[in-house]
């Protein structure tokens, strides 16, 4: 046996991913690692996102940057660093991320005389920089986006979920009157809400976040949730109205038409690398990862089988080479194709595909050259079929749309199967167990006390008050008997254990 | 008068630009804020990039990252914070580095165990990465990039030429052979000088660094440097074969095919925003800034103009709109083009679309309409005329392409002019004062004393030993009598004084 032979046969060896019924967190972690999306870094928290994670990043944001400049919000760049003082001249915004922030002390070598934070988020940084800019009522709407790294120091971290540092985008838009900074706020929802459909295939509820959820600094914070196939839900995206906490802190002021000074409305609104993690437990299964094609960085994989064992890659090569790239690569240019050419078994290769979850894997032999056809697989599904080879560019432009939707079907309809409505807090406290929403009417009083026992005694805590659609932004439901105190105001509302 | 006549003939305030040879910070500073590109943060040292600067960047990303990919280099994100020790393990290194690094000491409300660098560059990151990653010979070659922020903390500081917090790409790569790694600090070398080339228009001269100036942890340094309008070099990009510093630092080794134990080797490049102030340094005049057509945000600027002083902006929209939608924006759709409506006079129009150097401008009247013409102005030229409205489309694409080429070739001859060749230290300090690169024969000797005595005394350092040409790679020029030692092994090297 010659070496290059050797070289063909040569198994590498598959791990098993572990069941996620026997460990989800094994499962999670395995997934991770052999689907090569993300690494541990040796900083505490931090992740280190490798080339096939990234290039769903970079998928993400060129969809997301496309949308978010059709809003007519411009991209520009604040300092990674904010004075310490600046975090505190807003009292909530400082309870709710001095806890959790990185602090540099010092600087070329010396300690500094303000120690410096490391952005959990920009709105301190961006509002004194704001005050600079807007003088009249001309200067307004302004609208502001940027594409960054931020840290917030987590105690518990798991990679894209959770983690110390993450990257998202974070919009600041400012405007001359309250309507309009809530049309944006909800507009940017919007965004959020039917790219995750489109491209992540995934359902999400958009509403409106109690008073305890809401974001430090924030009027009103309204968010994007999704179910994981764990039962567990995900905050996706947010978006506040701030109203006037920080124009206010950081003295942005205009003149208006008539020369009187004002205070501008604010939003802001972000998403992150988070969503990639979303779309680990909401679409993968014990085969590896799942990927819906609008977010897949091959959304198609060509695995060319050689007729016999003892073929080499280059056997292969030679035979398939130039029917491939006439018939395929040619054909489909205009999707993201990847034709697997190494040396690797046939079987190894199916795995590993399945593993990195490309949406559809076509094989070609010899016996399909000859009846002009190709062998598909559908990794979400399962389908397997054949079809001609002079109606591969049509199929796959079809199939790639119906994965999509059908994706995204499934998971809309896992999510209604599991939200349960309850009326008492004694079948709460039986089914929130199970995973899931739980539908409730609940008031939420103003101090949050009840959300927090709540908590402390279930684990599960509010998600949203969920809207009729994310278009109109109307509270869903009407008014109820609150499941918890004896309120008769209490408003529809979803709990979940979650993230 | 009534009040909308009154707002139409409101005259914004024109600030005058300080001329550049009054006093060039000031003319540096006023063109930066009057083009809207940047503002100082409230962080010492960080800018801020407003928006029109950063589509600058944007557009430069968006070119360098397709050129990058196809070297077969994918993107990375590796984490900000780097463990001190991890910059103490590479001697060199971490001597380069420690004094301008910026300390998180506390995260979490907490003290830290160990004190974490912000990035300056990610080496030692990396390389951690590496070694878990590459285990045998079918691992490499491995090439990663990251489009990052770092952060170096400087004594003297300007916006985009030398900042605290840089926007930045770096490449780094791991070879099985010397050729390779070498061939790609060459090929990444080469992909800046084509991209500054192409797209900033600007001429750079592309050689080696001598040691004092090498990169700390390199064996070689690299650079493309290029000669601003005030006479000083600046430094664009650089790139560095380095060798096994880090490599053997983190211990990254790989079984070769007879499975022994070998040691890769090891490229990294980088280009930041610092591109963006070379761009306005060396094009830039005293009417503002001149962008070449590959980076500007607007490639053409269209200003209506109405028949009389009393007409508002929304007369002349009402008169004109459908026409230039029709005959203009539809017609030059590939390009990107800006139409300015707003309610500013004809006069403050054309200083400001001078001062934000859009490469194009056209003016469209009444009696243009008649004619079937526009009348068109180029930025960098000054020229002026007119065109026939049915050959708009040919004569932007030609125009377009002319401009960028025109740009280049100019600053080339600017940069050979302002190149003086001396035999002697004496001529050396009479002409380097004046500006320009001094090129002289120069042996570096292997302690770097000699450099730093003439920088000591002349203000001016080596900035490289050029090249024939960027793709054979060797030094140009042979060997001579050097200008400032006995020594007759002087090599062709560029002096300037620096940014």
């Amino acid at each position: 046996m010659d070496n290059s032979t050797n070289k063909k046969k040569e198994v590498k060896k598959l791990e098993k991913i572990t069941p996620r019924s026997q460990n989800k967190s094994k499962w999670y972690r395995d997934v991770l690692r052999m689907a090569d999306l993300a690494d541990y870094s040796p900083v505490r928290g931090c992740m280190v996102i490798k080339p096939y994670g990234y290039r769903i990043w970079e998928l993400m944001k060129e969809d997301l940057d496309k949308r978010i400049k059709d809003l007519g919000v411009e991209n520009a760049y604040f300092p990674l660093f904010i004075p310490f003082s600046f975090l505190q001249r807003e009292s909530e915004h400082v309870d709710g991320f001095a806890p959790e922030t990185a602090v540099v002390t010092h600087g070329g070598g010396k300690e500094l005389e303000e120690k410096l934070v490391v952005r959990p988020t920009s709105e301190t940084i961006i509002y004194s920089m704001f005050s600079k800019w807007v003088e009249s009522y001309k200067d307004l709407p302004l609208k502001i986006n940027q594409w960054v790294n931020v840290v917030r120091w987590e105690k518990r971290t798991v990679p894209f979920i959770r983690t110390s540092e993450f990257l998202w985008q974070e919009g600041h838009c400012l405007f001359d009157n309250k309507d309009d900074a809530k049309q944006n706020v909800i507009d940017a929802l919007k965004i959020y809400y039917e790219f995750l459909k489109e491209k992540a295939s995934l359902y999400v509820v958009a509403g409106k976040k109690t008073e305890s959820e809401k974001f430090a600094g924030a009027e009103e914070t309204y968010s994007v949730e999704s179910l994981m196939k764990d039962g567990k839900a995900l905050q996706v995206a947010t978006s506040h109205l701030l109203n006037h906490s920080f124009v206010k802190a950081f003295d942005v002021e205009y003149t208006d038409e008539n020369n009187e000074l004002k205070t501008p409305w604010a939003s802001s609104w972000g998403i992150s690398t988070r969503t990639i993690g979303g779309v680990i437990l909401a679409h993968g299964d014990d085969k590896g990862l799942v990927l819906p094609p609008g977010l897949a960085p091959h959304q198609i994989i060509l695995i060319p089988i050689g007729n016999r064992d003892s073929e080499t890659s280059q056997d292969i090569g030679e035979t398939f080479g130039d029917y491939v790239s006439e018939n395929v690569e040619k054909v489909l240019s205009e999707y993201r194709v990847i034709v697997d050419w190494s040396d690797n078994s046939p079987g190894w290769k199916f795995a590993q595909s399945e593993v990195k979850g490309i949406p559809i894997r076509l094989e070609l032999g010899n016996r399909e050259i000859e009846n002009e056809e190709i062998s598909y697989y559908i990794r979400y599904s399962g389908e397997k079929g054949r079809i001609k080879i002079s109606d591969l560019h049509d199929w796959v432009d079809r199939k790639l749309k119906e994965i999509s939707v059908e994706m995204y079907e499934s998971h809309k309809k896992f999510t209604l199967d599991n939200t349960k409505k309850v009326e008492s807090y004694d079948e709460f406290k039986k089914v929130v167990k199970d995973g899931g929403y739980v539908e409730v009417f609940f008031d939420q009083g103003n101090d949050g006390k009840s959300e927090n026992e709540i908590q402390v005694d279930t684990k599960a805590i509010s998600r949203c008050m969920p809207f009729e659609s994310v278009d109109s932004a109307k509270l869903k439901g009407g008014v109820g008997k609150c499941f918890y105190s004896d309120s008769d105001k209490g408003v529809t509302t979803l709990f979940a254990r979650s993230y």
